[in-house]
């Protein structure tokens, strides 16, 4: 199944969330079949993180937005930990420093766009300044409501630069949320990071939902697609998220670059003193003899 | 064995750089030998990493200095591509752009120091300004000599917010830069990356063994050490490197922050009615029953 095909929010279309069912599995039965695809799409990312890398004419921005404990951080440790550091970078978006709240809201996600050849995740990104911020009333609708179209136009000059875009929300059930509160809770390794406030946003369940159902619609297109990936089984959302990356990257034409010099020049200027004097030597090079 | 005693540079002692055998093995008899150790050590690193995110007290510092095809690239690949990319981020230092240049050295670097709970891998680093500006004689002697002290006081200040500071030379023969250099011309998916460079440094290659005397010799330090690292045999260096990786984080006190709330007052207030809600449907919890 081709779950780009499936999860996509088509552009300007009015989105249901309740409608999309976050437990669903896609035909699969368990973390156990699924298993081997997942690895198996993982593999794949690093290969062509390395192509990307490699290639150096293009870019990869990957965003994940959710609600508290949908698995954000879970995506980046499943999926990401495979990818050299070298070429891949994740930022987390907070609360914005002073000098970065007294900019543009773009601003301070615009110095974290990756950079050609380089793949970056962004968890949360600026679609909190249409989220929390608009849930909270922290800035007037008459300004929140601009942002979409300024985030569009933002995410189009990116993508003439050669960054591909995918944004996925990770759609959770408000059970399930409560459910793996009281996991972490219970667990001894995680129960540093609970606080009431991960509790009282759950009130406002609703006017996120709302919130990400407008931002969503808003902003999806073909060129910087949102897929609601049902999040309910991490295993799934694994396995949602890295085929729509692994399909996304293997459009993307990536190839190494073309070799700067003669090959064969270069063999003979440096390398056929070193392979004669070995041969003189009547043995093996040093390398060889190590081996 | 304990690498860290065995390869630590001496502060202030002369270093000779040609009596340290770069294809010593420590013992070992073969990658299949040590490899059981490497990913042991590579597996520890990724938990020490999640400890010190979580920490969120102290941070890490991870310095790669090496001529060409000495392995910096390999030991990323090889040992930081198992952490989390979450809190682990590398940066690779090349020439400096006009904005970099027009500042003093380490600007550049301090810029990129790790936040606390983070590791940061520099890919080169600040000690270029000792090195290939040395060799190349960017700068005239009376600049670069003085650097050397005001490194130790960059280090210093790092160090006094918490940060842990672990310098490595990749320490390779001529000979065996020689064929792997050859071993890159050979292969179709790197001999793009050949220059004629690579090789011209060759010539200069007392001149750098010179210049990374001098520059970790005047910079080693008990809370800042430089480790030459026999590179000659990749799978040793692979394993020197973990194995004083995972000794110096263990050693950092890392712990799990205490928790924020009283745990059984959250579970009364959120969780109780969900469960009694639960028990009076008479049925598991619906996660229960997905499980």
């Amino acid at each position: 199944m081709d779950y780009r095909e499936r999860f996509f929010v088509q552009p300007g279309e009015k989105l249901d969330l309740d409608r999309i069912d976050p437990a669903q599995t896609g035909g699969h039965e368990s973390n156990a079949t699924a298993l081997p695809e997942i690895e198996q799409n993982v593999a794949r990312m690093a290969e062509l993180q390395a192509l990307l890398y490699a290639d150096g004419g293009q870019s990869l921005l990957v965003v994940l937005q959710a609600l508290d404990a949908a698995g954000k951080d879970g995506v980046i440790r499943h999926l990401f930990t495979g990818m050299n550091p070298q070429g891949t970078s994740v930022f987390g978006f907070k609360q914005p420093s002073a000098e970065e709240a007294a900019h543009d809201f773009l601003w301070r996600a615009h110095q974290r766009a990756p950079a050609k050849g380089q793949v970056v995740v962004f968890n949360r990104s600026h679609y909190e300044d249409v989220l929390v911020v608009r849930v909270h009333n922290l800035v007037p609708k008459a300004v929140w409501s601009k942002r979409y179209a300024l985030i569009k136009d933002f995410e189009n000059l990116l993508r003439h630069n050669g960054t591909r875009i995918l944004k996925f929300f990770l759609h959770i059930s408000a059970d399930e949320q409560l459910a793996r509160f009281k996991q972490r809770l219970d667990d001894p390794a995680r129960n540093w990071k609970i606080s009431d406030a991960d509790y009282s946003e759950r009130a406002l369940w609703s006017d996120y939902v709302a919130a990400y159902e407008e931002a969503l619609s808003r902003t999806s297109s073909k060129d910087a697609p949102w897929y609601v990936i049902p999040a309910d089984h991490k295993w799934f959302r694994n396995l949602a998220v890295s085929q729509i990356i692994v399909a996304t990257m293997e459009e993307m034409g990536l190839k190494l670059p073309p070799t700067r010099v003669d090959l064969k020049q270069i063999a003979a200027k440096y390398h056929a003193a070193a392979a004669e004097q070995a041969r003189a030597a009547g043995k093996a090079t040093k390398r060889s003899a190590k081996a």
